[in-house]
């Protein structure tokens, strides 16, 4: 950030009188721009024991596998995102069950979150940010072929709850690389 | 947003090609300038079946009383950002336990996340953000003098699972008013 997109000044950084942070300040305006993490919103949607995933047509990790998630936007609820993003990857209508994982990744400053879902049909295809989208059970998952590490993450916790038939909510976080 | 923050050039308002909706866009330099929702995080901080409340001395709200919970900052975990939060607003010290509401607020572009927790003592006192702060059991609960629907929606959720034991996660979302 160099201009103030208030006022089109030069940005500075400094901390502001009684905060605890330096911010992008701008001097002209007096605006305070302040940057705050991301939220990542998807959902692992279920077909007869089997979980969709895309091949991602775009970078990052272009061809690799994920859940369907993408950016949350300004005016949805998470639920809303999650069957909005899982329609535009795979073309895929969902009947969303509980949020299921909520995991920080600081170093990307993003917190990734995933609703349990079940596929209403399997009249699924890849969306424009797809190259794939298929079904794999659970010894089908091509685990060294996963995008993201919250994704592994919330595919292992979905394998371990469902032994014991009971699937609980995750917090977690991923620690640096 | 007025101005691209990265060249300084005047912001168009148009959908880019293969996007779903209108963004920030700047023509001289190419940036997309996204907007998204931002986290609000905070703790139901627990001692002796009470709970830690602040009297706010900012807007919005203020003068109302709420749980100690903010915006949560760039590189920092959720579970940190609740700590810090009452830390900043409480000057109070937690033992984090669940993560235990993620609650939309589309109509604000929010998304408020609670932890549970138990204050390690009893040194806690006012921040800069906060009038007083106080313990209140169930049944003093100025319920009617509460700042903010997510942090009603929180502590109703609590005393319920109190009953039963059972404290489990919930979701939800805020209708607009």
């Amino acid at each position: 950030m160099n201009y103030c997109c208030t006022c089109g000044a030069t940005i500075a950084i400094r901390t502001p009188p009684g905060d605890a942070l330096p911010r992008h300040v701008c001097d002209a305006c007096g605006a305070i721009h302040y940057r705050n993490p991301r939220m990542v919103v998807g959902a692992l949607a279920e077909w007869d024991g089997r979980i969709l995933l895309c091949r991602r047509a775009i970078e990052p990790r272009l061809g690799k596998w994920t859940l369907p998630a993408g950016f949350m936007e300004i005016g949805e609820t998470v639920a809303q995102a999650a069957a909005r993003e899982t329609l535009e990857e795979a073309n895929a209508r969902l009947e969303l069950h509980d949020m299921y994982t909520v995991i920080s990744v600081p170093q990307a400053n993003q917190v990734h979150l995933f609703y349990r879902a079940r596929l209403l049909d399997l009249d699924f295809s890849p969306g424009e940010e797809s190259l794939e989208t298929a079904l794999f059970g659970e010894h089908e998952i091509p685990w060294e072929e996963i995008a993201f590490r919250t994704v592994a993450m919330t595919l292992r916790h979905f394998f371990t709850d469902r032994i014991s038939g009971a699937f609980r909510f995750h917090a977690g976080e991923i620690p640096p690389p």
